[in-house]
């Protein structure tokens, strides 16, 4: 399996995960922006703001090539500092605090002697529903079990929920998914198996996530759940400039900064201090972000 | 001069600010808490929030000793992991975005057989006026030039424009100030000298901004501006997470994150690829902080 093709199919995933966003937003469309990369390549970068149900949502495609800085080559597997990458990148932050906010990457590298796929799906809710939990998980370890020679659900799950975690705040960010980096790829058997599991979970996503957003997009909403899901956007930021590799990496080396940071809420506060009443529902969420992490 | 005296100093510091703070507000009251370090110490934050015109603002004492983490360590003057430290630091976001958001940081450093001051004041303007940015220069100047044995105003500024700088934007974070680290005290006429150049420029800090404020603090606003005032103040939160050594070393290293994180700004926006047009006040601000660096 060349590279054009796995650069395809993650064309056609973001092609496929716009339109069915633009299905459940019934109104706003993404925008279409396509850019050059100086050292080589480019991408697609498409965004939604101010829907009605989606108030800011991205879904990024790139294909690039080129090199790596030298510090940053040597840590990765592979010699050399040359490298091609492509992938699919997607944050959906929706308007109603009772709809999660869902992240997903997928991605294929090629650095020198080595090549292998990562990436992952995540769920942030504001408000915790078990069910939405189950839902969202189950998706993703259906999507794994088909795949099961080169996806191991427990494992990808447990990657995800210790990646996701603020230290700073003793949280996690939300309620996990899958998380896989690693996938090496060293024949076109391999190559092909994996591409298919890639595939599979990349269209996963959105039967992951509709489902959950189309049955609480609808839920009235007050002030103070608002300004809820404005205070727990905070934690979302901090993660990402404090600790998402991939932000962290793609701004310090000069990484496209506009579709890099699409994935930065569209409205955020911080106040001071700030903690929820014992036995209401913002409490009983932090309670899960708080869980120990698996070992 | 003894620890206990400088922490004093740093004290009586935050209360001169809190007290002039609140004669500008005129209504809305500085909080305190008090806390202890696991480790050793402890500090006094005090926040206002939602002010008549300071919409959050954060001042913070604090005197904390013990062990700094070995790597940590290793990269500072001085032997060993035994520190001690105690300082303030202000970070004031006005309503009106007309009034620019304010920092301030004075501390004092012991580790091993070494010892220092550093600090600095710098100012985050949303519209630029170029006789703000005179008036605060100029007050920190003549702190400065007051001390011409430890405090050099040019160096200062210099290291102020280098050091409050978003690469990724290719945008300086403010218009400047002062900023100021390593000034070593290694016997008790330095530390005394030095301690008094810290000081007055401590008690510069709201002669500097307090005028700026109050001439612009009522200001009419229309909803673009307010608007672009979120959307900078998303720039404040990307130095910060991404750049500040304070930041980033303080919550990495288990300090106090509600007192750390005070410095965000209460309400922010992230959109995707927004420019002001070329013409406008909000395109001069931009010119402003693109300037080259100096050398």
């Amino acid at each position: 399996m060349e590279r054009d093709r796995i650069a395809t199919l993650m064309r056609d995933l973001q092609e496929v995960i716009c339109t069915g966003l633009e299905g459940f937003e019934d109104g706003a469309r993404f925008g279409r922006d396509t850019w050059q990369r100086e050292g080589g390549g480019g991408g697609v970068t498409r965004v939604l703001q101010n829907g009605a149900r989606i108030e800011k949502g991205g879904v990024s495609f790139s294909e690039v090539h080129g090199h790596f800085p030298e510090e940053f080559a040597s840590r990765l597997p592979g010699s050399g500092t040359a490298f091609y990458a492509t992938g699919v990148s997607i944050v959906i932050h929706p308007l109603n605090p009772h709809v999660p906010t869902v992240h997903g990457n997928f991605r294929f590298l090629e650095h020198g002697d080595k090549s292998w796929f990562g990436g992952g799906a995540d769920l942030t809710p504001y408000y915790f529903h078990a069910a939405d939990k189950e839902h969202f998980h189950g998706v993703l370890k259906t999507a794994c079990e088909k795949h099961a020679e080169v996806a191991d659900y427990e494992a990808f799950r447990d990657a995800c929920d210790r990646y996701f975690f603020l230290p700073h705040r003793a949280e996690r960010r939300g309620i996990g998914g899958i998380f896989f980096d690693n996938l090496f790829v060293d024949d076109d058997d391999a190559r092909a198996r994996t591409a298919a599991f890639v595939n599979d979970a990349g269209h996963a996503f959105l039967e992951a996530w509709l489902p959950i957003a189309k049955r609480r997009a609808d839920t009235p909403v007050s002030p103070e759940q608002r300004r809820w899901q404005e205070h727990r956007r905070g934690r979302y930021v901090e993660f990402n400039l404090l600790h998402d590799r991939g932000t962290v990496f793609g701004l310090k080396t000069g990484g496209r900064t506009e579709s890099i940071l699409m994935s930065l809420p569209p409205r955020v506060q911080w106040g001071y201090g700030e903690k929820p009443e014992p036995g209401t529902p913002e409490h009983a969420l932090l309670k899960e972000l708080r869980r120990p992490l698996p070992e």
